[in-house]
This record gives C-alpha cells, sequence and structure tokens, in this order.
C-alpha cells in the first residue's frame, strides 16, 4: 500500500493538473446496464446473487459507468478522473499484475469540442504520467477506429466480421502476423487473399509521415471513414508536436483495442525494455496505459439516445505496482509503511504517565508520534522499535529531564542525543523532519 | 467528493499521526467467513451470484476482514487504518447518510499489551478527529462488555439472553426505557422483576465518580467479569485525564453496542445538538463514531485459535459528510471541485498553437493550467467559465504579447492585468497562487 500510495499521487497531481474533477460511483451496476459493452470479454463479469430487488453486478471497468452517469445526471460537459477497483472473473497472473480485483485510474473529458484538443491532451497526461513514474522508457501507439474499419471494407472483410477481424488484429503485439492470419482464415473463415491484404496494412507503423502515405493510397484514400480518420490523425500529429510529444507517438495499423465501444482514436501505451541495442527493434514489455475515443457509449444509456462524444485514458496501474516494487526490491530501498516522526520513549520505569502527557501534546501540535503500549518498556526495545520502523527521532522522558524541564532528543541514524526546552521541543522536531519532498 | 477529500485529509492525517500503515483488502470475502459474526443484521449480507469457485460475500464491515487478515497472515502485532466501501441490503436513508455502499474510515490496535493503553489512544483518535472536523460538540459514551454481561448475570437475566437483551438495552438512545421495558417483557421473556433491576442500572451515567460508585456496589463488584471490566475502565479514565479529553467522555451502562464481537470496553461518539440551554440536557443526534475491544474474532479464524487482542475504532463518515455539506450550503460556500491555477486563453483568433505550447509549457512545470477546447474561443467565453470554475487566474495571449515575449496575466476577481514576461509566467503564478492551507 505503500508502494501504491506514491504511484497514486503521481497519477491524482497529474488528473488535477489538468483540471480533473473527482468522480464516484458504485461497486455495482444494474446488470443490464454492463450487457453488451465488453464484447467478448462480457462473459467474466461478476453478478451479485438474486435476494429480492434489481439484478446487479459488479463493474467491470470505469468507462460504462461513467458513461451511465453522465446519462443518468444529463451532464453533457466533464473532465473528471477516477480511481477505484473493478472486477473481471479472470484467472489472476500475479506476476504480470493481472487480478480478479484490481484498480482502474481513468481520465476522461467529456463534450462537444473541437477536433482531437481533448484528444491530445490525454495523451500528453499519459506521456506526463508514464515520465513521472520513472519506470523506463514508453512509446504510445496510436491508430482510429475508422481507420481500422475502412481498411476492413477496401480489404474485402465483410461488415459483419469487422468486430471479430479486429480482435484478431489486435493479438499482434503478442504472437506473430503468421499466426494471427491463421486465425482470421482458419477460425474466422477470411479469404486468404483478404487476410493478406490486411497483412500489408497492419504490419505498417511509424509517424506523421505514414499518415500521409495512406492519405495518398489510392484505395484507403477512397473510403469516406478511413480519410476521415487519417485527417483527424494528421490533425492530432500537428498538436503533440505542439504539445512536446510527438517523438513517444507511434502510428500503428495493428493497434485495434478489444472493447466495442471505440468510435474514434486509440492509443496504448507500452514499456519498452531498455536499454534497446543499437539497430534493435525495441521489444514492448506490455500495456501500462491506454484509451481511446467513444462517441456513442453515452447515447446508449439516454432514453432519446442523445449523445455525448466523450475521449478518455486509464492507467494500467497494478502492472505499474509490480515494476515499482521489484524496482524497489532491486534497490533494497526499504519502504516506510508508516510517517511517524518521534518515538516517545522513558529511560526509567513508573513514567507511563509522562509518556502519556508528552505524546498527547506533541499529537496536539501536529507531530506523527508513538508511544510503545507497556507500562515499563526497556529503552532498548524502544530504541529498537525506531530502527526497525525508520522513525528518525526518540524523545526521551527521564527524572533528571523531568526535573530540568527538557527532553532528551535523539537522532536514531547519528545516536547523537541532546536537550531541549520541553517548551521548544515541537518545533526542533518540526525543523529535524521537515520534508524536502513537499510541493508546495 | 471535493466535501469528501476534505474530511478523508483530516482523518487520514489523524491517523497517520497516530503512526498507522495502511492495508487493503478485497471487497469480497468468502461467504463463510462472515457468517456468524454480526448478530441479527447478518440478513443484510450481500452475496455474489454462484458462477464457479468460491462462494462469495461483499464486505459488511472492516472489522472481520482486519481479523481474517492477520489471522491468514498470522500478525499478532499491527497499527493500521483501511478506509474503503463496506455492503448493506438495507433500507436506504439519504437524509440520514445510511446507503446500501458506504464508507468507513477505521482504525485499529491489534496486539498484546499492558491494559488500556491502546484503548485510550483509540479514544483520543476520536476526540481528535471529531474536534478537527467541527462539526459541533460532541460526547463519547464509554462501557464495557464484561460490565453488562455481570449486570445481566447479577440482575438474574438467562445466559442465552445476554446477546438479546444486549440489542435491547441498546435501543435506550432512541427510545424510552419503558419501551424497551416493554421489548424485554413482551417480546423477549424476561421477568418484569428483572427487567426493572436492569433499568436501575442502564439508567445511570456518569464519570469515573460513578465507577468508583459501582466498585463499591455490593452486589455488582463480587462479579469477577464487572469487576475486571470496572478496574480496567478506572484505569482507563486516569489515562484520558493524561491525554486530556477525560471531559469528553461519559460512562453510560446503556451503551450496548449491537456487534458479537465485542469483549471488553466499547464506545460511541455522539454529536450534540448545540448550543444547549442552560439546565437543560444536550439532545444527542446520532452517532458519528464508535468501536471498542474485541479479543475473540481473530482466533475465530486461526486454525489452532491463537488469540490476537484487538481494538480499534470507525468512524460514521457518511453522516459526517452530511453535516458538512448542509454547514456549507448554510453558509452558502461554494466548494471548488477541481484545483485548476489559470485558464490559459487568447484575446485573437488563430492562437490555439500558441495556446498549446503555453499550456504545455505550464503543465510541465508543475501548474495547474487548462485551456478551452475550441480552435477559436470568444476571450468572454474564457472569462465566463473561469468565473464558473473559480479559477483565479487568466493567462492571456495576443499577437502583441507574441511579439514583445509577455503574457498577459488577468486576476479573475479584481480583473486587473499585467505584462508578465514569459521566463517569469511559472514563477509569478506559483507566487500568487501559492496555498495558505498548506500543513507542511
Amino acid at each position: 500500500m505503500a508502494v501504491r500510495e506514491k504511484v497514486f499521487d503521481v497519477i491524482i497531481s497529474c488528473f488535477k493538473r489538468h483540471g480533473a474533477e473527482v468522480i464516484d460511483t458504485p461497486v455495482f451496476e444494474l446488470k443490464e446496464t454492463l450487457t453488451g459493452k465488453y464484447g467478448e470479454d462480457s462473459k467474466l463479469i461478476y453478478d451479485l446473487k438474486d435476494q429480492g430487488g434489481e439484478l446487479l453486478s459488479l463493474r467491470y471497468d470505469l468507462t460504462v459507468p461513467f458513461a451511465r452517469y453522465l446519462a443518468m445526471n444529463k451532464l453533457t460537459n466533464i473532465k473528471r478522473y477516477h480511481i477505484a477497483k473493478v472486477y473481471r472473473r479472470d484467472n489472476p497472473a500475479m506476476t504480470r499484475g493481472r487480478y480478479r480485483e484490481f484498480y482502474q485510474c481513468d481520465f476522461d473529458i467529456a463534450g462537444q469540442f473541437d477536433p482531437m484538443i481533448p484528444d491530445a491532451e490525454c495523451l500528453k497526461i499519459m506521456c506526463e504520467i508514464l515520465s513521472s513514474l520513472q519506470i523506463g522508457d514508453f512509446l504510445v501507439k496510436v491508430n482510429d477506429r475508422r481507420i481500422l474499419d475502412g481498411m476492413f471494407a477496401i480489404c474485402g472483410v465483410p461488415d459483419s466480421k469487422f468486430r471479430t477481424i479486429c480482435s484478431s488484429v489486435d493479438k499482434l503485439d503478442k504472437v506473430s502476423w503468421e499466426e494471427v492470419k491463421n486465425e482470421m482464415v482458419g477460425e474466422k473463415g477470411l479469404a486468404p487473399e483478404v487476410a493478406d491484404r490486411i497483412g500489408d496494412y497492419v504490419q505498417q507503423h511509424g509517424g506523421v509521415s505514414l499518415v500521409e502515405q495512406l492519405l495518398q493510397d489510392p484505395e484507403l484514400s477512397q473510403n469516406k471513414q478511413a480519410l476521415e480518420g487519417l485527417g483527424d490523425l494528421k490533425l492530432l500529429f500537428e498538436y503533440l508536436t505542439l504539445l512536446g510529444i510527438a517523438d513517444k507517438i507511434s502510428f500503428d495499423l495493428s493497434l485495434a483495442r478489444g472493447l466495442d465501444y471505440y468510435t474514434g482514436v486509440i492509443y496504448e501505451a507500452v514499456l519498452l525494455q531498455s536499454p534497446a541495442q543499437a539497430g534493435e527493434e525495441p521489444l514492448g514489455v506490455g500495456s501500462v496505459a491506454a484509451g481511446g475515443r467513444y462517441d456513442g457509449l453515452v447515447g446508449m444509456f439516454d432514453p432519446k439516445g442523445r449523445k455525448v462524444p466523450c475521449v478518455g485514458l486509464s492507467i494500467g496501474v497494478e502492472r505499474i505496482f509490480s515494476i515499482v516494487e521489484q524496482r524497489l526490491e532491486a534497490l533494497e530501498e526499504k519502504v516506510r509503511t508508516t510517517e511517524t516522526q518521534v518515538l516517545v520513549a522513558s529511560a526509567q520505569k513508573k513514567l507511563l504517565e509522562e509518556r502519556l502527557k508528552l505524546v498527547s501534546e506533541l499529537w496536539d501540535a501536529g507531530i506523527k508520534a508513538e508511544l510503545l503500549y507497556k507500562k515499563n518498556p526497556k529503552l532498548l526495545n524502544q530504541l529498537q522499535y525506531c530502527e526497525e520502523a525508520g522513525i528518525p527521532l526518540v524523545a526521551i522522558i527521564g527524572e533528571q529531564e523531568l526535573k530540568d524541564g527538557v527532553i532528551k532528543l535523539r537522532s536514531v541514524a547519528s545516536r547523537e542525543e541532546v536537550d531541549i526546552r520541553r517548551e521548544d521541543l515541537v518545533e526542533e522536531i518540526k525543523r529535524r523532519t521537515s520534508e524536502p519532498l513537499c510541493t508546495c
């Protein structure tokens, strides 16, 4: 949890820096709210037992509840973040940070705006967070559902197979094109020459020059949807250059994203195994953030079908927790799980009353303080407790100190002890433990 | 959520001040873990549908999962807090802050320690939090399960009826003694003279002098359990005096607490309707925090029955949210839901590129900044947005400013505008928005 809190702090401060407010939704939704939103993964939804009343399911992600919330409250315009747990009846894989209960950190912009400005901000946020977390080099793959659909159309994929072929393409980051082609042809009944045409496209990736090149593609440029998608991507790259992140972005025609609800630009950030050898392709070690545009989802929950265009991103924070934990372990860095600044200790017996009085004074002054819950603890045990818990200071009460009106303040690291007048103790502790990490 | 975050900040900083670490447990537990822990309220537990695998239920509180966690990880010593949602299949009463999904904020100390020191700290924490939240005057009722059990025994209540008579006594804060007596006699089959003897006790409350008085009670003092409870309460009052909170504590023999797992001291904080008229009894408006000692719960989850004594408290934060919200509404105080410091605006058309460049500079420098997602927004609309969202500053780009290398910085409140050199802008915004609330 100590590691998690550090990661959340980075993420939340970025979301706030971009002007988002925070919302919360219940952990369960009406079962019907979740039905038909997640494609093949719907089987992973947890249902609640029917104990009377509504049929409920645990939320599967934060996007569908957000869309439901917008429609229900008739909101047409909001920039919000939401950090909460979601639930999937999946086989957990602890080492890869995959659980049945896990956190998502979502940021979304809802509203009718000029093209690609909010989309560009979402990519900026992903880059800011991944840079701040210092988890290694990363790349953000970008594509557009309209380009994919246009490409499928001109390659000769029947309309009814768009979504399932999309799922196959999405596997290209894990398996070879040969395997994906076998799935398309063998399992999904696509003609081999159609699959080959798809293969020619989806194996391409690059920067804005690839966008320009495809805009010249005699067939793709004739497809209305693809043309729109390519035009928007061109504009997106202009904005990303202005936001200083164009070098992190790769237009990748194999990026498809499994979820049904995306309608426009889609993106996914992957960590690169560093350092990449010269001339060698950096190897992706997995997705840590993703998102895209979903202009139709809110309308599905509005009785009159009113649409609210949305674009957003989700940080795959469980994977990041694993990476940060491994890094800290490798560094043999011990993470403190408490923030206690000082232990109130006594050198002799029968001083519990004095310890209670002093610790109470410190708490009332806002100092983070503890005492051992023993009537007569040994000084050695009290010092040992500080070593184990990483507490930097000990305020030691003794009979002589009580007579002199002082407290012996000991630094655990240096073992130095000085007498401090009792009335100066709070200030001295604050001075010694003032946090250089404070970002005010 | 903005109000909630303020309340959570107060609570978390108190928990950390007392040296607690934070833990998390899953939202669902094995169904059997929750069985038999909540007395008559067990019917309110939400079960998950049997979709294969383990039978699961949503957690009903944070205490039972904590005890399960201690036993499972063989922990014998921890001071932790946990802020999370719990679930009850109850009839919601929104105005009283009662929901089917709600937050609990728990702090517990587990371990074998000298008597009443951790118990006293729990009461100190309750008082610190309720004082910091400024939600009005409060009183903490204290009792001990052993005193109640001893009292029931000497009054002639059969052993098998202790828990159910306890539930009746617990209603005395809401209904009159007459009604409670009727329930005991009519519904629960207690002899009227036994009920009357209970009535003589449970209508008493006071300070440490009542403890002393009961220690002299010829019958109660002969009961081993009651004597232990009274002895511990006497010690507790000594510690509470040293911690400076004895005046907030009332020994109240009618306090019983519904849950089965308490074994020693129990407590409950109630808000008093202020101001109390002279000579008038202050009227309780409801419980906002509660807790107690539960020395047997962890042992129920340990295969060898090893006990870990625990004492803790839970803040009833939903009630507190309602109170704080009402107070803010009454003050007509508008709570900002975002923290944006500056809006990057433009005075003329065709400056989107310049706005994107500037806002990106500000984000990279850690400034909380927004821009409108329009290619050519009107200046008036941009200023209006600041008024509505409470954004204090506007950084205005114009063609002249671009030529001069300056940005016009406008204060939304005073409408004053000054030209700031672009390289000084970040510092100037930080200076103007430095937060006086920062508690470092």
